[in-house]
């Protein structure tokens, strides 16, 4: 894996064992219902940072070495809720190592680049932090062989007013594109999000203080796209993981019926490792539009 | 109003009634509940179409002209639920003429753009459509001067396997960023969305058949981000209307607390004049991802 | 003709008439070698900008309403040096009213986007001035019925060290790009340019005094892509007009020679009425590379 | 080094040995004119190609690892003509390992990406080739310790009619805009070029045959920005190398002129280098048009 990053200003500090650190967070293995699989994601930073540790204003390119990748794992065959089906309908190739691109193993580069942003980000008092909340026992699914979904919240503290576009960049439209193009996730919300469909405009008021602050936060610290000073609020809901412990009906490529017996490695609930990943991607989407600023 | 629209191939057939008839459907007053103003929407195209009606393949000028904007109705002051004080705060400057650019008013652009769109896109055999689903009722807001919130669901058929790209470009993840970007738009579905979060992986398996149809859809007619000739299916929750016919407490520019008399015009719910703009930002998403292809 | 200028910062004040002249240079008509026809260009401003005149930050729509377009003068035959032949081969298209998009007429539009530019970068001390260098005598090919070529010098003065990105947006290949865009353009030359070729490397240093300007400038204004505090000086290179007033070959579309009369209304040649575009257009990078800084 | 190429069809044929091959001629040493450092360019590619060595359709990525980088031979000062004064404006940062992004260096990722799309391209009868013109001796210059400009001359060759865009994606802008981005190419040409500036458009007429083909090609096989079917004719103006080995004025960072000793190893002439440089840009530049057609 690997992937540059460009954008980030020059002579911004990068700590590596800080940017290591985030990105063990999404390692396997850190939470014990994740995947037992040992993916060791050593982040290998290759150009754009000096030798005292600043960053040149030049692309920062990385990789990440894949060390254990079990290729013979992974069948020729379209999976039940897997894009095996689409990819290769769309690219008229076969390449199942891994899972390919559709695989979550690819978020890893967001990651990097998220804990890079990061970086900088601090520095400017902004924090981002992302927390599972578990909608079925986990522990349950994962002794049937079952999987479940899950929900993660987000929460971005310390961004100023002002930051987001009013009519193609708003804040939470590019936070929700970057959420729904994680593996995975079904559904966005941002504030009060979807429960706002079914309230009163007099219940969902966020009254303003003659200070600037409000008194709720509906909205979800956003007004017309643009950042309004209150913590930025929303959620990303993801499906369960689609590969399970239980023999699942597939098709060939040739279009014969088969049946999937159980066999490889696999999270019961893809949303505990997302956390770091939604982290990541909120740092990125801070990290664009405060350049666009 | 105005816009340009680029990307449309050459030879493409525009009908302007046909293109009329759809921007007609966004104008207040054609459902009971919306707003009374008498908008006149009426499209000029400026370019970009031969004398035949063909498209050159070059940028499609269109402007709307205004012909109802009573700017006296809107004051000096940060509503709540309203983008005047984050807006006030990024460009520092005052220009309350119907809402500025956070004014649902905008969205004509976008429905001139996707009607557009439609007019390539309907032969190849694609077909989108909206409807809105009531929450509350939208009466008995509006006659205690309230507001009420609502959602739109969109489906998006004819489709064929392949369109979105796997990665940054994944279908529903640009479907979500267009449809966030509608103002009062506060949540985004795909397929089963939200609700997977509570799922098991074996209640929600869109199982496949050898003919490459599917025996459920939870997933939306999206597979890793590409489509898989299934209906394509979501949903955009809509907060209620900022604006309500009850005294609102507000803050002034120079931080001092008032109160906003109910007056204006409102939608007692956005969500309802809001379906042709999901329709036609779902065209827009889907002929950019078809040339994309 | 029209278009929309979209990043200029907020509360920039626009002076219509001040832009109004600035695009008025390029009409025909105001040197006396220029085409006799007699367009208005007659600029409406319809949005982005307060009605104390300044900009809103948001973008800036306009359009030139066409008075006298004569689409009669213009055949269905592919005219030697034109892009009729181009045009009809990759859009499968006819539509030659006034020349279509090949019309030097669309640069009309660049010139009222890089008027606006400049409404702002003036007021940081910068300036644009551009003049056309004379190769041939343009009065000789006018009574002659043929047309010559020329050049169009630029410099921009006043702009701070560091503007131009080091390896993809290099000022002086974005502003060659730009140069290169404008109807009949064929050649570009940065500082020295070309003659840099057939130089001796000690001979064409350009010394830098300990104050930070330099001796000479060879270069251009310009090291590694980026301003270096001097001036910017660039030359563009233009064939001569192609329509003539003497009998040409042409061939018809279905592939039959034939020859085109002597008629309609054509500048001797283009350069000079390029002086204000190749203004424009400079600009308009800077304006983006500035943004980008 | 390093980078990713994006953009690319699936199931095009990647032969490692011809990228290699295409890469090589970059190196130093080839030819005895140039630069005696001995740069290993070994290309590993890391993602997007399948076992069988066909793309995948998505990002390839590649490293080319540094053997010799003797930084030591570059100093904190600033050099005439290069461009360290300019990047510690723009950066405020040194850091002068090989020249940094100033580098020629930089240009072997350009070269790697263009040999990837050659491999697509050629498929399709498209052939590069670019040679070397000498304007001075460089024999003599190298004796000299000084050092020379030169010409780079390119053609295209079956390239299709209708490649290019007609307004802001203009072939021979396109073209020019990656020429220019070249470090020490000062001036472009497409066609006739600046040569045409002098002409009469009576002498500089490509008639065309009933066939479609051209009896002259002055304008370079481009009309109107879109290819005509004519070979695609381009020059790229080289200035001389800015390190020649006689002694230079310097400036250092805190405003003291100094000398430059003669030191550290340079190309006479960069031109001959940019051969496969202005190859691989004009592989890259055809790339982008063909997707965007």
């Amino acid at each position: 894996m690997g992937g540059v990053l460009d954008g980030l200003p020059s002579r911004v500090k990068i700590d590596p064992e800080s940017v290591q650190a985030f990105v063990d967070r999404r390692r396997p293995g850190v939470d014990p219902h994740t995947s037992p699989r040992r993916e060791s994601d050593r982040v290998e930073l290759l150009s754009g940072i000096s030798r005292d540790g600043l960053t040149l204003g030049s692309p920062i390119g990385f990789i990440i070495r894949n060390t254990d990748t079990r290729s013979q794992d992974y069948q020729e065959v379209f999976r039940p809720n897997h894009a095996d089906y689409t990819y290769y309908k769309k690219y008229g190739i076969h390449e199942f190592a891994g899972g390919g691109r559709a695989s979550a193993r690819e978020t890893v580069n967001w990651v990097v680049a998220g804990a890079l942003c990061r970086e900088w980000l601090k520095t400017m008092g902004i924090e981002v932090s992302a927390y599972f909340e578990e909608c079925n026992s986990v522990e349950e699914a994962m002794q049937k062989g079952d999987s479940t979904g899950g929900i993660v919240h987000g929460v971005i503290n310390g961004l100023p007013v002002g930051i987001g576009e009013p009519v193609f960049d708003k804040l939470h439209a590019r936070l929700g594109y970057a959420m729904m193009s994680i593996p995975a996730a079904k559904g966005f919300d941002i504030g009060f999000g979807a429960g706002m469909a079914s309230m009163f405009g007099s219940e969902v008021m966020d009254v303003m203080n003659p200070d600037g602050t409000f008194r709720s936060n509906y909205s979800g610290g956003v007004l017309g796209g643009i950042s309004n000073g209150m913590p930025v609020e929303f959620s990303v809901f993801f499906k369960p993981t689609s590969s399970i412990m239980q023999p699942r009906p597939g098709v060939t490529p040739d279009g014969k019926p088969c049946v999937i017996p159980p066999k490889g490695r696999h999270d019961p609930c893809v949303a505990i490792r997302a956390v770091p990943v939604v982290e990541a991607l909120a740092w990125l989407v801070i990290a664009d539009l405060v350049r666009m600023r």
